[in-house]
């Protein structure tokens, strides 16, 4: 066994709706049989994986009467028990009926607003009887492409009704879950409200109980507007605000591609998994690593498999890489001197002595410009570490 | 004289840089000479305008020594006496010089971020002798290319360190001043740090005086990034945040364009019109309407005034094209029947008794989905009020 | 009935696919009926337009015995008798089933290859049976994800190949066909081989029997890479090879959005209009103005109506704008004197008397610059013909 | 030295623009002073480089008089011959000067394109002098934010007279030159003609001499319009029309960056070498290994040298991997069975004997669908591959 092959101290988890992805595109038809959750659990655990997430109905179909429901969930708690995998994270399927075709929470229809509403509170107590800490809120129909049918501010005001309702059932029933709410710029509707995670942050300020609630932050849906994902999970970091990620890879100006994790902008990739796991121990984020990515459409189950155990060896590869990077002696050296004990105390809570102080600082534009910053040398050591050529070995 | 052109009381502004600009560009050389300020404000008071903005370079060359500074403030004070014009609003320059070729208030080297700082302590005090009462901030060299070259957290914090530090410098001042700050997600650096509407909104919420300070979105950044700019400055009013605005035209991932507002995309730029003037009084945007795009490279100083002329024109048409949609019965019944006296009031506010009515209304997924929503007509009909089709003339 | 509203005479058509599209998207189910062809053409009849375009399988369903399709092409032939409708072009599915999954004539596999080459066989006929003489081909899974699959070059050489045999079965059936070849740079696959009209037009020119074939551009393929759709027609006119045109509406950078023509971007929408209209009298496109499009997945039957006519109106609207733009005196004035009778003729078609006569031309670079070209004033003239701002009523 | 370390036999150049841009950008002036061509000659033979290319300007300052020019160019050829490097490529600056703000070749006004014309006669004359045997042409200029104010059929047929005149003239002075176009969507132009390399090679297919014109594409320009590099070489080398290449790295989406080779998605970059490098002998370029990017403006001069060996070291890194890819036997296996000797004769050069034998093969297209076809796995070696993780050592 290799060291980057994965194990449930990884903390990997997929969605159900990942590995049994059956293939379908705007283009054409499945070209895989559809898996049954239970078997997926068990080939995920072969393959070293935590845990599964699920929408609703990517185990319960939709309008399954009580009795099946409950046959269905008996019968994977069983597999769970059976596997060791957990569900940390659950979400409501709020798009796939055409009942949401013009939106769920934020639907011109009260109807369909009611119907969302009550949708997610089943959902939300599948979740809970799953075991899920963290509940997923991706508004994937909350947009418009007619953007004159709906005053955008009322969007938001409707989002924000469903959530602090929902925040307060979850309270009512003693859940103690968390909300992690999932931004995605376009696609399926022509402009999705709060497109970014930045926006989606602000939003959950705006909340009556913002202590509650977070963001998952997904790679492609961040790249798809050409965005920095590494700054998008940076600034909800900060915030104390990353509650779950989705992992991918995508590339810019694109539809939704959901690829294997790392299969495209290594560097991104680099970055994101640094910045995750701690770049020497600034700030960690604890939560699962989840892949929210599907299977090429050329592949049989076999490749599911591969695909599964790529998404996380690429993962734990860059993970090593990460940290070698941060131990080397010449980007320590070149990241050292950011500080100055003189001027860092004046920048930093005005007072008019500060004020007469920065004033009087003797500092000359044209020389302080003058010096180089190595960044090109920086960023090189970067690309060889990611290439592996980096190493005592390499430079022979 | 039209009813479209302009007036004082529409209270156009433009940037000095803006009709100032003399036409360098990444692959060539100015074309345009450099117009004198004093001159720019009487050519822009005979086009109609109502003010102009400055960052404090436009007006005060980089280094000018104080006597020399004095005289130029003179000077302009009494050009604006002349023409009526006015300054709502100043910023600060902290992109030009090489200094902060690596950021300003984020910059890895302590002296630089002091520089910027102390910068902007005078670029405030000049604006206040002007009399501005926005403070515009846009972080352009605040980014990377370079990732690995600085924790984006630590970039967040430098920066809410600065601002902090400037709110309460001009509380001490009495300046009476608002910040409003702008986001770009890219140029003149790969990736800018809080690249959008959203993320700023949610950065604000993070400062000591949130109060002080709003947003400028402007059109040509949100629309680099695909992102939607109505829904933007949708959240922004939303959250009462919107202080300012930057008005131009861009195409989608392209270099900053900052084209002659509405001259792309009419149907954003209407849209956006209909959301600031009030959507038929639904809350409305009572600053300046600022145009901050320039003449394309091929015009001389004949251009330049077009140029002027043609962003308020347009801005002028699409107000009156809103509100006549705003008026047209046809849409008025589009938009109708979007709240339920007998459903809404279950979807707000939680309590155990909705919860009760809301699992218990009489709702089929099938049925609601059934109803066709007309979008396609009344997106039709707005289109055709844009192009001038709709009214009765038209339509024979 | 107004003088804006579509007749046969204006040459419209419809795919079956495209008023006939349920809606079905990557997240969503179907949210309308499937229409019966017949009752396509039938309400598209009523709607004023010319014909309807075909793939193989939207009238006969993929794997139908000969003599069921035998009867739908019976039935269909005679409601295009009844309706007067007709069907100008017709094409392949080659990428709904999953045989596809990995392209058609570039596949790997040869079975795929020899598949899809006869299954347009057998298309081709259906077409020449229902009096096609446009073919088009668009190669939606020609592409990868996965890059190292297949070297790109032999993916050209397949495609060569199977185009080379097409042309020779049509020339020895007699069918008079022409054959347009439309480009689409990614979706439903990563990158899509040949993705632009331009490496279209290239890619003719290698072929056997190149005069046979021309491309058939969309508005959505070309502006989702962000690339002038209006250009890239043009250069596919000035060579004398746009056999067909999808037209359409798409914002830059996002999925495939197929939306109402004249939705987005109407500047772009005009130009397009203008340069097939002929710009007076400079180069007219003769064949069909097809529209590719289908309607948002909000609407009813009654809205897919709305949507054919809205596409048909918009066209009209445009046409009408863009004579009048043309003929406009102040629009001639600034477009006049490009064209010098002294120094045209040294330009074209090298001699060294040319040369000498050329290096001896008194041309000051500084001087010649200065001219301002009142590009500014052109651009917003046109937007004022656009927006219905600039006739006689207007300017008072 | 590391066997990564370039020397002359890797025919490395760089553009005397690359390493010399002293860091002016659209939003700062410049960050480090103008290096002396001699001087970079010198600095880039002690990197390993083979050579410079450069534009007139470069060299030789706009307006130089005869003596002056002369002076330079001999200056210049001395440090050649000292230094052993070659000036493979020149090329003309049509753009920087504001005589050249409404194109060159395709101007409106005569006498720009005489100028154009006549400066490009002088630069070829210079590149003749220095021993270039390649002559680009990037047409930046030709292009328009207003289209209106030139029909794009007429700039294709001012830019191919102006083509044809310089083939001629080369031919006349016996230079043995060869010339190559280089494609780009946008920048400094809101459109610029021919946006692709794709169109520019249908252009080539209609000049007077198309075998002396052929292609240099560049990464970062195919790449702001979001299409693959990879694939536009690739059609450029099947047509034999690779006469150049431009090498840097670039985001999909934003200005043109002109980064680091390598620095950006290392999986195009690496698959771009493989096709340049003859994925194991299947057709290799030949031409210089050209460098067309400069330095991040946060370096001195130091920096500009780190920058140059870092192109040049991925480069060759990349070149190794993909020889270590070509040669995995897992890779080979997944590769191999992409003919069939009984089905591929059957699909090339139509006969109705071929047709008959077609349209009797056995085919079942279900069962051709199951077939998985392994490109995850191959995707996943190929990555590990890039990331050095699939060497005996990195498995354990």
């Amino acid at each position: 066994m290799s060291r980057f092959d994965p194990i449930p101290e990884d903390r990997f988890t997929f969605g159900l709706w990942t590995v049994g992805n059956p293939g379908r595109d705007p283009f054409g038809d499945a070209v895989r049989p559809v898996l049954h959750p239970v078997h997926i659990l068990r080939k995920l655990a072969e393959c070293g994986a935590f845990g599964v997430n699920l929408h609703d109905n990517d185990l319960v179909p939709f309008g399954a009467p009580a009795a099946e429901r409950d046959r269905i969930v008996r019968e994977f708690k069983a597999a769970l028990a059976e596997t060791g995998m957990v569900v940390p994270m659950a979400t409501t399927n709020l798009f796939t009926h055409p009942v949401f075709k013009d939106g769920a929470f934020t639907a011109n229809d009260s109807k369909v607003r009611a119907y969302a509403l009550r949708k997610t509170l089943d959902a939300i107590d599948l979740g809970a009887e799953l075991g899920a800490k963290i509940y997923v809120f991706w508004g994937g129909r909350e947009g418009s492409e007619a953007d004159a049918c709906r005053d955008p501010r009322d969007a938001i005001k409707r989002f924000r009704d469903a959530l602090d309702f929902l925040c307060e059932y979850v309270r009512d029933r003693g859940y103690g879950m968390k909300f992690a709410l999932e931004a995605k710029p376009n696609e399926p509707r022509g402009d999705i409200y709060l497109p970014t995670t930045g926006s989606i942050l602000h939003f959950i300020s705006t909340l009556s109980h913002p202590e509650m609630v977070g963001v998952n932050p997904e790679v492609a849906h961040e790249t798809m507007a050409g965005l920095s994902m590494v700054h998008a999970v940076a600034q909800a970091m900060e915030a104390n605000k990353l509650f779950h990620i989705d992992l991918n890879a995508q590339r810019i100006g694109r539809y939704d591609q959901d690829l294997r994790f790392g299969s495209e902008d290594l560097k991104q990739a680099f970055l994101l998994v640094r910045l995750l796991e701690g770049m020497g121990g600034r700030g960690r984020y604890e939560g699962p690593r989840h892949f929210d990515a599907h299977p090429y459409r050329t592949e049989d189950e076999t490749g599911v498999w591969e695909f599964a155990r790529g998404c996380m060896r690429t993962y734990k590869i860059l993970k090593a890489k990460a940290k070698a990077f941060d131990a080397d002696p010449e980007v320590i050296d070149l990241l050292a001197h950011q500080e100055s004990w003189e001027i860092d105390p004046l920048l930093k809570g005005y007072s008019r002595e500060k004020e007469r102080k920065l004033r009087a600082l003797p500092l000359d534009a044209n020389d302080i410009a003058r010096r180089g910053l190595g960044y090109e040398r920086l960023d090189q050591i970067m690309m060889e570490h990611i290439l592996g050529t980096r190493d005592a070995g390499s430079t022979s």
